[in-house]
């Protein structure tokens, strides 16, 4: 029963079928959501051994040390877990140029939705994802 | 490619072989993380046409009108995506006593981490979750 978990001091992560716990990324500092990846139970081993996050890459299929190629690495500060345990909040601290999003952008969350239109609500490049990823683009 | 997403002024939501989208909800007032549900196409559509979120319940494999048993529902103010549209972030006011996780507490992160301990942050029950749904328990 998912209940069970609710109340617990015990962190036991729950991985989906596919072995993978959902991870919110937050600025620590303002609370902004930076972006949304997945971790295995090795990502989030390392991620809590290292203090810098580590996710599970679905397109590659791989491990994946986020700002490796970029160099935007996040600093974990505080892993925070839901009521059943099967989402992690990681609250970061974002480093090298501020980038959470390979787009170059701060956060990947930067379109608002109106209908079935986007409205950009930041245009702001930290990064050049060209120069940087060249074409075969980032991880995700 | 996920990267023709990146930057169209198209809403083009990408759910997933279960037909969902991942749905962050974070307080429209202070930017807290408040919760983490999916949406099918569904849930989306009457989220965005009545402005109250709507999401699909994967353990009772139905639509969820959050708030419907409890009270607790979300008021939308915006929603956005992210670079590749495949989750949403959803900026609602709290409505009812002000909770959004079933546990009676305002957001379901309300324990840190720590190795594999968890401390409490969020003692605070805003309702009685024993008296608002029984035993059976809530959806999710």
């Amino acid at each position: 029963m998912a209940s069970d978990l609710d109340e617990t001091h015990a962190f036991q992560p729950r991985f989906d079928r596919d072995g993978l716990i959902a991870a919110i990324v937050t600025d620590a500092g303002d609370g902004t959501v930076l972006m949304f990846a997945y971790m295995n139970a090795e990502s989030l081993r390392l991620t809590q051994d290292t203090g810098i996050a580590h996710f599970w890459s679905r397109s590659r299929q791989a491990l994946w040390k986020k700002g490796e190629t970029s160099g935007e690495m996040l600093k974990v500060i505080e892993i925070l877990t839901d009521c059943d345990q099967d989402v992690l909040q990681v609250k970061a601290q974002l480093q090298g140029k501020g980038a959470a999003c390979h787009t170059g952008r701060r956060s990947c969350f930067y379109r608002r939705v109106e209908g079935d239109r986007l409205i950009f609500l930041d245009e702001d490049r930290l990064f050049d994802p060209g120069a940087v990823y060249g074409r075969g683009g980032p991880a995700s």
